[in-house]
């Protein structure tokens, strides 16, 4: 049974940062969460999603609210906890396994420092693949499992819970509480049996972040090229293609907090400057990298992600800053994410935005790739 | 046992909306709810405080949200109903008797609906001894009953349940909701045994809003003059003192949406031209009364209604209009609406007023009371 190393922890607070496409909070802040709580109450196994039993009760669980307030605000253990000991005591049910709803950002590691303090394995497999910034965007909701009832919890105690049969309604609710409740919240939601969770999974997204986080590190020890080293890393899993979009200078941060999230664009100015610039709509998230003209370098829900250009780590909504030197990493998403009813609940249209999906590297025509 | 009567009912809804002081929502629909309630599901006893079992589980009701989208958006009995299941079933009890947490407008129906549905008596007394905009504005919160858990539901099933140690706080999270369910939702909370409510209830308040209505259809019956029978009706109450502050025509009516309740402000110019104009603020309800110097004619927790000139019916915000002729009758609460806890409450400071409370008719200098 693999148990969770300190080592495993700070790779995935790198990988989950990427799959997080600048939002889902920073996961330092998680991971220190996660190791305070391994260190309190012992070790966290991370078990493989074939391996669940088909009776666990297993129940998805994070943190909700702007990444930007998350940073200011950050969950505590006891929080999380809060919000499943409702969740049970309402419904009438022991949890036995726990699965972030979200393996990118600080959610990858809300579950971990839940799941030590609770003796509860963690299931290596979440319901996003990526980071998004709302309730229903879930493989969990797309497949069939309601994203009600939704226990929330703040840190003073206050807790919430909601039953609706529309995963919509289900999001707009909690948002709400989560706004009052000062722009974050603990949630668990998504209760489901462990026959259930093995096809409405993205599986292997914690052991693909560690692997992320781990292949950066290699790259860094040895002083070969982190970009190739990421690209070739995620020709073996299941996302398989992963290419650079931009190389350049961050020349523009135009960057609120609207109804609870973090929107906004990001303007790149290549090194080329013969290429046009390049222009990353955020809602939470990058959603879509375009050129001045429109064409599409890639599109939600596929991966966009701003990297370092020297560490190739990801740097979040947050923490884009004029004159940054960067890469656009962007990543396809696995096949379970592209379903027509996968795109019907967060493909572009989910987002307001106009465009088609375009599978990144399968069928786009992205002149920008490497 | 006294029986609600047809009569009663109509009686009642004329009393609710004075008791509304301008809010609470239309009793007229409330009343629709409650007859058609009674028909399908048979009569409804009223109770007075007193008689209540000390072992009686009580839970108050209404519907929350601002009065101008109650009228748009009825609250259906079996909404109610839903609200009452899930909170029973979340804490696990059973409602012996239901009190209205408002007496003043539709709230002093909601409950009646519910009862006949549940076979439920009603008790005789309510938790504002008039509508207030806020839920932690009850005596029952002022005397110590915890405002939360809160059970929420709107008219699609949708539910929510909220637990918190602060009335702020319910009342924060439940008009977050509120407002997310559409602006009106009907809603569950301070349960309290039979000895509890004894103490912490504006008692006999349904049988005033029915002896005022009967007050008013009496004098019309026999042409004889609104005003004064109220004012001698009120008299025999524990409210005591009423008085006309205003009589003229309405000049200007501001009024809008914020935050989930509505305010603004209404202008009576006197019919004696010698006399000042009078000013109106309102949040949901009519909070305090002034002349153009600023002197205080009335102010809340005291009622202040604007009654039409040649029926003495309540005029409601939503239904204010310029022309209006109209009287502004102002009537003083009973001694438990006036200690100083309940002042801290829902006295003149807690709408942001900057004024102390004046009693009505007690130390007020009320130059312009008949």
């Amino acid at each position: 049974m693999p148990i969770l190393t300190d080592q495993d922890i700070d790779d995935l607070a790198v990988g989950a940062a990427l799959l997080g496409t600048g939002g889902g909070g920073d996961p330092y802040i998680g991971k220190l969460m996660a190791k305070a709580a391994i260190a309190e109450f012992g070790p966290v196994e991370l078990i493989p999603l074939e391996t669940v039993a088909d009776d666990a009760v297993v129940l998805a669980c994070g943190a909700m609210g702007a990444p930007t307030i998350l940073i200011e605000k950050i969950p505590s253990g006891e929080e999380m906890a809060t919000a499943l000991a409702f969740y049970e005591a309402n419904l009438d049910v022991k949890t036995t396994a726990v699965i972030p709803f979200e393996a990118g950002g600080i959610n990858s590691m809300v579950p971990i420092a839940l799941a030590a303090r609770h003796r509860l394995p963690v299931i290596d497999a979440d319901g996003m693949g990526r980071a998004f910034p709302q309730l229903e965007m879930e493989t969990f909701n797309v497949y069939g499992v309601p994203a009600g009832p939704v226990a929330l919890a703040d840190e003073r105690g206050n807790k919430v819970l909601i039953e609706t049969a529309s995963a919509a309604k289900a999001e707009w609710y909690a948002r709400g509480i989560t706004i009052r409740m000062g722009g974050q919240a603990s949630i668990a939601n998504y209760g489901m049996d462990g026959i259930t969770v093995k096809y409405v999974s993205v599986p292997a997204t914690m052991t693909l972040a560690i692997g992320i986080g781990r292949t950066l590190r290699e790259a860094q020890a040895s002083h070969s090229d982190p970009i190739a080293a990421l690209i070739a890393f995620f020709a073996k899993t299941h996302y398989r293609h992963a290419g650079v979009i931009a190389s350049g200078k961050v020349t523009d941060v135009a960057r609120r907090e609207e109804n609870g999230w973090s929107v906004g664009v990001v303007t790149i100015e290549p090194f080329d400057s013969s290429k046009p610039k390049v222009k990353i709509r955020i809602q939470n998230e990058n959603l879509v990298a375009e050129e001045e003209d429109g064409a599409v370098l890639a599109i939600v829900p596929d991966l966009i992600t701003v990297l370092d250009l020297d560490t190739a780590e990801a740097i979040t909504t947050e923490r884009l800053r004029y004159g940054q030197r960067v890469n656009v990493l962007a990543v396809r998403v696995p096949p379970i994410m592209r379903t027509r009813e996968a795109l019907a609940v967060f493909g572009p249209r989910a987002f307001g935005l106009k465009h088609e999906y375009q599978p990144f590297g399968l069928d786009c025509g992205l002149a920008a790739v490497k």
